[in-house]
């Protein structure tokens, strides 16, 4: 059985509530999960250390001290009733990949590390992918007075974790040299699956907008009001979310009306007002502000056709993070090797990749996955599927030592 | 200024929360309302009887005391913090014709009753229009074991009344020798407001079906899963919303989705399941069913070619009722005597009509309200346009009476 699969489910047996998966943010069975992780990480040759933010971070040193440093990650963080492999997959990989290093006794010619972030998931305070944001150096004081649930601050969670709040200007990375950071990752989708296959190349992370809309219509009485007469705010939303679906399959990129309510939201009762939310991403920001700019206008002629009052007010917005195309290419040709077609994809999902690209360049892998089910008990990845992928960073290494040294002026 | 409107005004004073108006079927100020009817019907010539369903009625005899009965009402309970206008305007309009007849000296042929039902608005029970379905002789004692939601059941808040709720039987009116029922109702529609028309004729309440339907889907990351490879049940909800309206657009009838619940209802979820409401309300049974089958089948087809499942479960069912066309048309003269342009309209909404339907023959007048508003403060009544319908009753009865005359070949 592969290595990796079983170190997911050992991790799995860490929780916060018994008989579910849960690790939440600098929570006892996070910090117990990084324990275990950190033992992994010795028992593989690297050097280990927690940092301020309570990352898990481990070394595998090169012989030349002032090499620069690749690094290899994910998150060990999970959702509430979690499943086994979304972020913990990528941080096991990268272990897998130093113990597969080290028992061949290949070195390279740059550093390697590897890391488990924290608060990817971004559910206990009120921001998201904390971890990350420390290596990247963009945490500051205000940041620790952020409170959970329960009213306990950052600050007062990190100290519980035997964790020194202020020494977060030693986690930041930003100005190390960097080659860059690699994150293997669970699909999260079904596109893999459906192709038949077992990984896929990340062409770039989609950017997000995000907006609450607002139709105001008339409420009326179900039975008196002839259809002639009416402004119904939620047969007017239809047409909106019809069209929005449009747009998207038109422009292929993908748009998302998930939550909606009614007012006042009774069966005798014409909705005088709808509220929604829109979700929209793109790999492609310029594309996506097109789109948007298409939707926003098609919903206001949708609007007033029905004689009705729209109102869009956006609350989230992050661009597009392209991968680089020269880590694409190592990924794409090490796949190749192992007989797999290539398969380029979006992620549309949110990673600490999107972090470390503001620091260093950035490569995703991802891992197909059962039904493309996440953040949920379900989630299953094949471990034939896992270890083509610890097989694929391992041959992507060695060219990206090769396109190195070649860089270097060095003949290997 | 109208005394029709000064009394609606007047009641409107009786509530059971101050600063707004509520009179609920048997409670303080629901009786306390039916002792000012009672002194209004006495004053206008009437003998008055609270029956054992806590309707107020009033009689004006005629000199044969074997003639039958034509009885004019509505209903005097509220919705919470109502207007004042549903249903008190029809029952305060028929002491207003009884007191002109009076004023007048005129008799007729036959008696005439003014009721004011309880629980058309059937918000205390289980039921609802409890008070004329007394009058039609469909009580049981299994009805007096409903309760409210303080748990109080309908016989102690009966009693509560001073009333005897075992003398149910004697509400009963089916077995009576009855001329028809006839209500004036505001309309609670646009229809009449939008035609510039002060009164209208009703053809038939409408009958009415409700649904409950699933629309079951496949749950998904707003990001990560591509627009063709979607399963959402919103967006699928979405085109039957617009198929309902078109289909009730198109075969002159309403249909209305009122109540929606999207599952999970986050923002980045492509929802899985969405459950919703539909209302569809014709004066053509045979019609209704032929759209009813429609929509079915067409969100059978909208389902299956998204691959999605729909489940139809049905709550309600009325039949409609046809007004008398002799009534329709001694309300038509009326109104063209007047130099009103006559219009013919369907109620939407049910009335005690409907039920009376079951005992005898009836009419409707529905008198233009502001804005097509009920079961709100808002509701309006021009005093002008209830005098016409109190003029319109009188007119209807004049004819009535010789028509009544005629055919117990009497030459009047």
């Amino acid at each position: 059985m592969s290595r990796v699969i079983a170190r997911c489910e050992q991790l799995a047996t860490i929780t916060d509530s018994p008989g579910s998966i849960t690790r939440i943010y600098l929570s006892p069975a996070y910090m117990q999960g990084l324990a275990l992780v950190a033992e992994w990480m010795q028992q593989a040759g690297m050097t280990t250390w927690v940092d301020a933010a309570g990352n898990q971070w481990g070394r595998f040193a090169c012989a030349n001290p002032d090499a620069p440093t690749l690094i290899i990650g994910s998150h060990l963080d999970t959702v509430p009733n979690a499943g086994k492999f979304d972020g913990i997959l990528g941080v096991v990989t990268g272990i897998e990949v130093v113990e597969r290093l080290v028992q061949t006794g290949k070195t390279l010619p740059f550093h390697l590390e590897v890391v488990g972030f924290g608060d990817e998931e971004g559910l206990r305070f009120e921001a998201s992918m904390l971890g990350s944001r420390a290596a990247i150096g963009k945490w500051e004081d205000a940041l620790l007075e952020l409170t959970d649930a329960q009213g306990m601050t950052l600050e007062k969670a990190l100290l519980e974790c035997g964790l020194n709040p202020h020494d977060y200007p030693k986690a930041d990375r930003s100005k190390d040299n960097l080659l860059g950071f690699w994150e293997v990752h669970m699909e999260q989708g079904p596109v893999l699956e459906v192709e038949n296959l077992p990984v896929g190349v990340v062409s770039a992370i989609a950017g997000a907008r995000r907006f609450k809309v607002m139709v105001e219509g008339e409420f009326g009485h179900a039975g008196t009001v002839p259809m002639m007469l009416r402004q119904d705010a939620l047969a007017a939303t239809a047409e909106i979310i019809l069209m929005i679906e449009k747009n998207a399959q038109i422009h292929g990129l993908v748009a998302t009306v998930g939550h909606i309510k009614a007012y006042p939201n009774a069966v005798n009762v014409i909705p005088g007002m709808v509220e929604f939310t829109v979700d929209i991403r793109s790999d492609d920001d310029a594309l996506r502000e097109k789109v948007m700019n298409l939707m926003f206008h098609s919903s206001e002629a949708i609007s007033m056709q029905r004689g009705l009052d729209i109102y869009w007010k956006e609350y989230h917005w992050a661009p597009a993070r392209a991968c680089h195309v020269d880590f694409r290419q190592l990924f794409e040709q090490s796949i190749s090797e192992q007989k797999v077609h290539v398969k380029t994809l979006v992620s549309g999902a949110g990673h600490d990749a999107m972090n470390m690209a503001s620091i260093t360049d950035i490569g995703m892998i991802f891992v197909r996955c059962k039904g493309g089910i996440s953040h949920n008990p379900a989630e299953s990845v094949e471990p034939e599927d896992a270890d083509l992928a610890v097989e694929t960073v391992l041959l992507a290494l060695d060219k990206l030592a090769i396109c190195y040294l070649e860089k270097q002026g060095v003949t290997p």
